[in-house]
């Protein structure tokens, strides 16, 4: 099975993005910073050093599995995860947060579960949530469908900045492991339970809901859910210890998709899968879809859900620093015409 | 006919924010000013006098009235000057701004018209269109159906904030003109107007587009469609012409449910409906709908899309500085248990 089989089609959202391209770099001030493309934008706030980095994000959707098993607060926790990780790919530390929700009828009670995950994530991450919009929009959604955008603000002094532009040939990738899909190929996910749930003669539901042995004795249900980690702490202490480069936050469009996001022109990643294993839930959505191999690392994260690039010779300092980091590999050569992440 | 019967009901809204209040409130930090209720979220810079402002919006069914009447570039439009209007409302002026664009299956074309619309209302407004998520979540929405959210960010100087708790008994309220009904209310209207076309025995696509002597002979799809006004230069203006104490942004709630939240507790607004003439389109609807009086005023902007309040004694150096602004009352005391808005 692939992604764009299950209905999502990234190079369709590619071409959207190219008509208006022009119309967006017309929009640009003097205060802005780099160009369309990054995880986050930058703007300089005038008279300071500050700089702030804005991102939007939403949960794709994870949210209808969230909605089938009952389970609503994971996807708030996961929407500001996500939205930290986007900005600490840029160095930066979150300030503060806003929410979109909308659906045909509100249910105050599953409102209350999602933007409280939210709130206390927030809490949690030290990030203000400075506010929010609830919209009731009969007919347009499915009933007790809903969906969530989040819109981050976080803050970087000038020269703490992360731009891919310094990373050099030999710089170290180190990977962080994901704790799970995190917010990226439900559709395709859910594609293939529903025709293997079809397959086993059960409904989705009993199907997300029974224990597995390949999953310790945990449902397929939970594996699913599981939240959107956010690696705050780690890339304070990762900081803390060595030079980080740049950073690329595993989402959407999964490795050929994010990492080239964190390298200049001209620059390659070379990684070594053998260096961690993957996760028994992404070998078994592989093996029920029969997806295709550069299909999995294209649409998921695999098992690491943020790569940092450190500077050549300080990959051990980072690599104590954090217990379960790992060496995945090298910043190369990229070669040309070839996709910029090569697999040893 | 009421807004609560075509499905969107306010005091809803409310329950559920009250849910969350105590978990929204814990996530203060010491850069946040003011509380949950303000047109926009205030978050000082550190090191600086520069005072951020965060809001977000949706537009609401009016996106169904555009996709209906294919007329896309509205909705962006609107998007951006409905969040611009809410950062003026605090004393700001637009930095930068990011949208959220989710669908089933995205066609280019049309989120090139919408964002492309946006883009365009961004760089009119001098804000930069810093980023964007576009989501493509197959079965969640109707074929053709989307969904949008905008984020803003505007700055103003500490000491140029707009707080009611500046408001004085005998200040003046000056109104100025909308552009019809902004992007709020929608779903009222597609009732009426679903009914008054299966009425007249036309469909509705036909029932928009029929010239009205009403409307000077435009459509009634040309008038719901009319762009959410952007007030930027209006409120430069008024600011350079006299003391505004505060503003209120008619949206969502109305007269009642904006007004006050540009007053401080224990004063109240006076206004004289005489003083301006609600528009045909808000009188066909009204007329159409049997919409009684305090329903439209509590869904509807009626006219008026933003009220500034104006140091007593200042009114007419205001009044001079923009050809279209009216006075429409004054700030009094509020008479306890009793709506904010007394009408004359």
């Amino acid at each position: 099975m692939k992604y764009s089989d299950a209905g999502v089609n990234i190079s369709r959202a590619e071409d959207a993005l190219a008509r208006i391209r022009d119309k967006v770099k017309a929009t640009k001030r003097p205060e802005v910073i780099g160009d369309i493309g990054a995880f986050g934008g930058l703007f300089r706030i005038t008279g300071t050093d500050t700089v702030l980095v804005a991102t939007t994000d939403g949960v794709g959707t994870k949210l209808e599995l969230a909605r089938l098993l009952d389970r609503h607060e994971g996807v708030g926790t996961d929407l500001v995860h996500h939205c930290v990780n986007d900005a600490l790919a840029m160095g930066a530390e979150p300030l503060f947060f806003l929410d979109y929700f909308s659906t045909s009828k509100l249910d105050p009670e599953v409102f209350s579960r999602v933007v409280g995950a939210m709130a206390d994530a927030c809490r949690a991450q030290g990030c203000a949530l400075l506010g929010g919009e609830t919209a009731e929009m009969p007919g347009m959604y499915a009933p007790g469908a809903y969906d969530l955008a989040g819109f981050l603000v976080g803050g970087v002094a000038r020269d703490r900045i992360l731009d891919p532009a310094a990373v050099r040939e030999g710089d170290v990738l180190v990977g962080l492991p994901s704790n799970g899909l995190h917010t990226n190929g439900y559709t395709l996910v859910r594609a293939i339970c529903d025709r293997e749930a079809a397959r086993a003669g059960v409904d989705l539901r009993g199907f997300l809901d029974a224990p597995r042995p390949e999953l310790r004795g945990g449902t397929l249900g939970d594996a699913l859910l599981a939240s959107h980690r956010c690696y705050l702490a780690e890339v304070r202490a990762l900081r803390e210890a060595a030079t980080v480069r740049s950073i690329a936050h595993l989402t959407g469009g999964g490795w050929e998709g994010n990492l080239p996001r964190a390298l200049p022109d001209g620059l390659g990643a070379a990684v070594d899968r053998g260096t961690w294993t993957v996760p028994p839930l992404f070998r078994m959505l592989v093996e029920w879809g029969s997806v295709a191999d550069a299909e999995a690392f294209d649409t998921w994260n695999m098992g690491i859900g943020l790569v940092a690039v450190i500077a050549r010779g300080e990959d051990r300092a980072a690599l104590r620093s954090l217990p379960d980091a790992i060496r995945i590999g090298t910043v190369e050569r990229a070669r040309p015409g070839a996709p910029r992440v090569r697999w040893q």
